[in-house]
């Protein structure tokens, strides 16, 4: 067989696989939109059938045999080449498992994420333990497996699947850092700070859920977001996921308060604008979805955090919030509202913490999973140890479960590794965000006055369009900044905004 | 491989197969209730992906084997049996086409169906003829494939898809007679009788859409459907589908008149009690389907013409429409409503027509769908083939295209010898709802009162629990009623309710 041909081939499978992956993710959308509730372990069987289905497809020793044969004489198309080398990671990934163990997972994810929800409802992490139990095994047999075929430690190769090629002594290092030195102190200059200020008074509620989704229409638009490429819905726990030809967000609402939802709305668009920006043209290729998951999580904490805390940004939503809630209320002013979402305060719940709690709260999910995987920590223990994380690092201990370690879904679906791309995202979104403002000095005005085109722009060409084409989160950095992935920006970022230094 | 071997292999492969179709059901779901406009291409891609994959696992060379194996003892068990009949079936239809066929039918499918949208929307035939004469041309090469595999007809092969065993003969015979003879005399007397009347006037309007809703959820759940299992939107047009678990519905609403969603929300509601009852162990296996289309509209048609136009149920429904619209019009007397959804008017539309002129519409569809399959009729001559028909049949004539050939769905997303189903299905409603009536007497005064629970035991024993345990419509008729399909009880029906003998 030619090289073209096997080329030509694999461009054909993988097409295949990846509209399937397409179909899994509107399947799992509807499971949290739309779906009636008596279906949920039906559609956990297809679900599992679904992914079956895929692995089979990608791990055909068909497949192999023409990776082998194309890599054999490299092509000459940069982006071809590039393609081929992200076919080899997921390749290496699915072959590592069994079809069986694929599907097990599959359907055990999707039954423990029905536990959960029942867990959490009575905030009991007990409800869920068996489950979960069952499903850490299942994960770490995934693990194992991959840890086997990469060569490397069983949670790095589930840290491989988000982050292709991150290692632990890379994080641990990152986050003993941060841990043991920075956070303690920046944590406790802002709190010192803040003694000498009134904490901001939110305006008066309530916020009715439609206003909400309506002003959430209106920001995502703003931001660039296309109505006819995408969707806004509700689901339980916020999401986004899709292709370039269709979007879809997800937002929870608290009548009480719009300030979470409204953050959660402009997260979730960050990463829209990702997919939506990706390299149309290889959209059913590997090499047209995201470079790794922590850089997708910088998309969306480039304008949750970045920009959406900014001042500037604020300048210009302050506004618009009074209108859509119709209100002569004076805390809906821009300092206020910036000072709100600036406030430091240690609490229970990690997505409604602010900017410089929230790395408290990853490193423990990072610490925690880590020796849930490695067995160090068992699973009857984990409610205990994250009370006890919680009151370490930031004094707070969860008066239950669902304000403790059932909070988050990631565990209960099988994400284990994922957590640390939230801070190496904030850290990547802190650079990205750096260099673009200073390569185009109308970015910050243009958040004051709702032109988010000169940011968008500058993302489009020197993220989004890269689609897979850098190997790393630190190629793609390399070539769009100058630096490799580092934590000075984002330290120097929190320092300013939260101590004025 | 053992006998039993082979049918392990096969239930294995089915249940992966169902759950397939149950994943494209979702998806086409979506595309019509969800699917932000942008993403109809990608999709029409995505859906054809499915359709060809579902095709190469249906017809793998092992499936044959399996189905000769299994069938050279055959079972004990007649569920079994049946259930291996039903395959069978299943694979001979997908055997007789060719993988590239199936897909470059379904993609013509979605893009066809694009292309009628726009043209409904200007209701101009031209926009889409060009696309729907491609769609035409794959129709009918899958015709020919089958028909050759099936020692059949074109059409006739077409016709089985959805009524296995059908034969054009036997179609024409019945809608031969009814066409010339039964319904220019019954629609005469009918319209002759209603000389004597005045028109009912209808309540006034508006009808607030939310309002139309939530009176069709409360009639859904009354008739026995359960919204753990299913769910209630809107699209363009009407339809219902899932398995037993999760059951979807859509209806159409018109804020100046609530009659037509109300009877086409209990349409749907035939065929969701028919989902929501078919055999749930068999749920993931062919024999666990539908028996046939026409079944499958019986179903439909017994809950709209035979139990929802009956004065019986209208009694009962008169008070709700009255409460649901706070209104005090006169003109929510239950006679009144009686008087207008028996009311007989040749117009242009059939999902709005009455009873009687309804199976003009049918009997039109199905001799144009005949001629255009056979290559008698050119696509570019349909319309004013249509016109011809209608003012021939029913002496209206439709002013636009709109009115007339676009209507609906059917051909323009490939559906072609589904139309006699709808003649069918009023048939065996008619044979299905006066066995019943006679077996239980508290069926019709259940339905004064609301109580659909003895109509509903008995099409649950006597209809959805069989599947496709039987070979055809006709032989669960035997066993239901003791007759098989035949006009004589339809007909006594309309003349009872129309022309009152």
């Amino acid at each position: 067989m030619s090289v073209d041909g096997a080329l030509t081939h694999l461009e054909k499978r993988f097409t295949r696989l990846m509209q399937l992956e397409n179909v899994s993710f509107i399947l799992d959308w509807d499971t949290a939109v739309m779906m009636p509730p008596g279906s949920a372990h039906s559609r956990a069987e297809v679900t599992a059938a679904l992914r079956e289905l895929s692995h089979e497809r990608l791990t055909d020793p068909a497949v192999g045999a023409w990776l082998e044969e194309a890599e054999s004489m490299p092509s000459e198309d940069p982006w071809a080449a590039a393609n081929l080398r992200a076919m080899r990671h997921r390749w290496v990934h699915a072959t590592a498992v069994p079809s069986d163990l694929v599907a097990a997972l599959a359907r055990m994810e999707s039954l423990c994420e029905i536990r959960w929800r029942d867990a959490l409802s009575v905030a009991d992490f007990t409800q869920v333990a068996r489950s979960f139990s069952d499903l850490l095994q299942l994960v770490q047999q995934v693990g194992q497996a991959k840890g086997e075929r990469l060569r490397c430690l069983t949670y790095e190769a589930l840290l491989d699947q988000y982050e292709p090629g991150i290692r632990i002594d890379r994080l641990d290092a990152l986050f003993a850092e941060l841990e043991e030195d920075f956070l303690p102190t920046l944590l406790d200059a802002a709190l010192t700070r803040q003694k000498h200020r009134n904490r901001p008074r939110l305006p008066a509620g309530p916020f009715p859920l439609e206003m909400q989704r309506q002003l959430g229409s209106q920001f995502l638009a703003a931001l660039g977001f296309n109505f006819q490429h995408g969707r806004l819905d509700m689901s339980h726990h916020p999401f986004c996921g899709g292709t370039c030809d269709d979007v879809r967000i997800t937002a929870r609402y608290d009548t009480a308060d719009f300030t979470s939802s409204l953050m959660g709305i402009l997260h979730e668009t960050g990463h829209a604008l990702y997919e939506l920006g990706l390299p149309r043209a290889w959209r059913w290729q590997p090499v047209g979805r995201a470079c790794s998951t922590s850089l997708h999580e910088s998309q969306a904490l480039l304008i949750e955090m970045q920009a959406g805390r900014s001042r500037e940004f604020l300048t210009y939503a302050a506004p618009l919030l009074r209108a859509a809630f119709r209100s002569n209320d004076p805390a809906w002013d821009a300092e206020d509202l910036y000072c709100h979402y600036t406030w430091v305060e240690p609490s229970c719940i990690r997505v409604s913490a602010d900017e410089v709690t929230y790395l408290a709260h990853v490193i423990i999910r990072y610490q925690l999973e880590h020796s849930l995987i490695t067995g160090q920590l068992s699973v009857a223990d984990l409610p205990a140890a994250w009370g006890e994380a919680m009151t370490r690092l930031l004094c707070v201990t969860p008066p239950n479960d669902r304000l403790g370690c059932l909070q988050d879904i990631h565990w209960y679906t099988g994400a284990f590794g994922y957590f640390p791309s939230y801070i190496l995202g904030a850290m990547i979104a802190a650079q990205l965000f750096d260099a673009a403002c200073r390569a185009d000095t109308t970015i910050l005005p243009g958040l004051t006055s709702g032109d988010f085109t000169p940011l968008l722009t500058w993302l489009r060409s020197h993220v989004h369009a890269h689609g897979s084409f850098f190997l790393s989160a630190d190629d793609l950095l390399r070539a769009a900044t100058g630096t490799p992935l580092d934590a000075a920006l984002f330290k120097a970022h929190l320092m300013r905004r939260y101590i004025g230094q």
